[in-house]
């Protein structure tokens, strides 16, 4: 079971909105239906939605009623601008898309059926290749979990925010398959709850134990000795290793550097944005308020009270223990180990 | 209007749990009910629990059926250790409850009519003395806040979390009054919201600016500048100025630190408990779990999913700039300070 992928001329995923409640696939068979998928939720999850932009474009060519070449390759220039703007920190959007794009640019392709088949295979792809990073991830991680850890997590990271498996969920979750007796503190991550509404259903399904807390008691079990290590996914690292990552990322790696906690992020490559120098040149979405005074579609206040809902925070690299990546985790200096990273070479 | 008052032989309070939607009164006519409303956070807040006890103990005074003095004072202890039960953390609820018990045992009354008319009066005078003092704090910690100033806050700490005006809330409140142009970030405090129940709720009535926004957003605005000032209230302080708090007051200490943000906490000296050395001696409630899972009837995640629930943190005395107490603003070493406070001298 995927959480995204393509069926029948159309892109199915899981609806993440329903969950934990219902498990509940929806069926998109527009290129824009996908774009306000990730825009609304639906979907969420850096490389979860890089591949559901995949076959965002792959619907895109299948939409165009470009005859030739040229056209297509235009129409499929806009349709990648308009999956881009439906999230901008998460760089694994981007990223999936130009990657689609070069394969149309490459003058390989006269035929436009010829470059849709092509595309498909190269979405196809790129979902494939992300549950096979994410299992190398997992090997890499489970390492620097000790047998009988607690480990403190943030937001989700799991099967739910990848086409499957997970990233920082999956490296908890293949040291738990290696036979580690492992605990979790799932922090439940205001507003979305992505913690306790996603990341707890993994774990209720994968049989791991773990305890949801509130955001405001993390600092309080550091304090108490009861966290070994802290894992969190990311959305954009920089070159030089600072990452963006769901709101209260920053603050957790404050509280894991002042209580001498070895403090990861786990991201693949497709992550790595090497043409930033530096985290403060991410862009930070900023989301409606109401997700903060209304979630769900229970109002905890009156919709005319005032709030703010920055989706994701930039973490200094200083913070940072390192990053797992599939060709094994980069330390500093982490503007070269990334670079060699992203070129494929083990680290 | 005030949080907690006597009304005609019963305890009159705003049942908090029903803010921001209905601004209710309930009507207490006996100290068992006195001990359930502190329990399930009817009145919640350090100083108006206290106040809520001291007419507790009047009431349980009223409803002994004793007829000679030392077996009303024998019914009084078993109802202070009733009352003292229901949250074990904020200090001023035993404080009260131990202010009108020495009254009871002080050996002046005779007969046990006179001695029910001095609780009555005693207890009152907890009250009264009460927004004096938060009136006084408000004076001493308004010069802590620039015009223009950003205040970054957790929890309620106004008028409802005190018989009126409020502790920290009430500083923000008396810069305010006194022309200052002042914004403020209140943490959504979860898991019970305060913040956003109550605190906004309150600013709205003053008409000072605000935005609520989630606890995992408050390092992201120090990150970015916007916070010139951290004001908190508390539970308990120790005689070494560690102090316990509103769970997520810790970490907050710790970023504050982290971005070289003053961070102050506003109690009366009924809130200083020189008997513990150090804040490693305070008790921490813990909740229900349901109050994380099923925030005020809303269920987030069913409700088999493991969540835990402490209510409290300890805050270490290094990470604080000052203490802002009726006396003045207690500075370090707070061991010397705090007991000046207590002994009512002018800091």
């Amino acid at each position: 079971m995927r959480t995204v992928g393509w069926d029948n001329d159309a892109v199915k995923m899981i609806d993440q909105r329903a969950l934990p409640w219902k498990l509940e696939f929806v069926r998109l068979e527009t290129v824009e239906a996908v774009a306000e998928s990730i825009r609304n939720m639906t979907v969420r999850g850096a490389p979860a939605i890089g591949a559901a932009a995949g076959f965002g474009i792959t619907l895109a060519a299948c939409q165009s009623q470009a005859r030739a070449i040229d056209g297509l390759i235009d129409d499929l220039r806009l349709y990648g601008d308009l999956l881009k703007a439906a999230r901008p920190t998460a760089v694994n959007l981007a990223w999936a898309v130009d990657q689609l794009l070069a394969i149309a640019a490459s003058g390989e392709f006269r035929n436009p059926d010829d470059l849709r088949a092509v595309l498909l295979q190269a979405a196809q792809q790129i979902a494939d290749d992300d549950v096979a990073i994410n299992s190398r991830m997992g090997a890499h991680g489970a390492t620097l979990i000790n047998d009988g850890a607690t480990v403190l997590h943030h937001c989700n990271t799991g099967a739910l925010a990848t086409v499957d498996y997970g990233t920082a969920l999956g490296v908890i979750r293949a040291a738990f398959e290696g036979g580690k007796n492992i605990h979790v503190l799932l922090d439940e991550t205001r507003p979305r709850l992505q913690g306790s509404r996603l990341s707890a259903w993994e774990l209720e399904q994968l049989g791991i134990n773990y305890d949801i807390i509130p955001d405001t008691a993390a600092g309080y079990y550091m304090q108490k000795g009861e966290v070994d290590i802290i894992l969190v996914g990311a959305d954009r690292v920089a070159a030089n290793g600072d990452f963006a990552n769901k709101i209260g990322t920053y603050q957790l790696a404050i509280m894991a550097q002042a209580h001498g906690i070895p403090f990861y992020t786990v991201a693949p490559t497709s992550t790595i944005d090497l043409c930033l120098g530096s985290g403060d040149l991410i862009p930070i979405e900023q989301r409606d308020a109401a997700e903060v005074t209304t979630p769900y579609g229970n109002p905890i206040v009156p919709a005319h009270f005032n709030a703010r809902n920055p989706a994701f925070d930039v973490t200094p690299h200083r913070y940072l223990s390192g990053i797992v990546t599939e060709h094994g985790i980069a330390r500093r200096p982490f503007r070269e180990s990334l670079r060699r990273a992203v070129a494929g070479e083990a680290l």
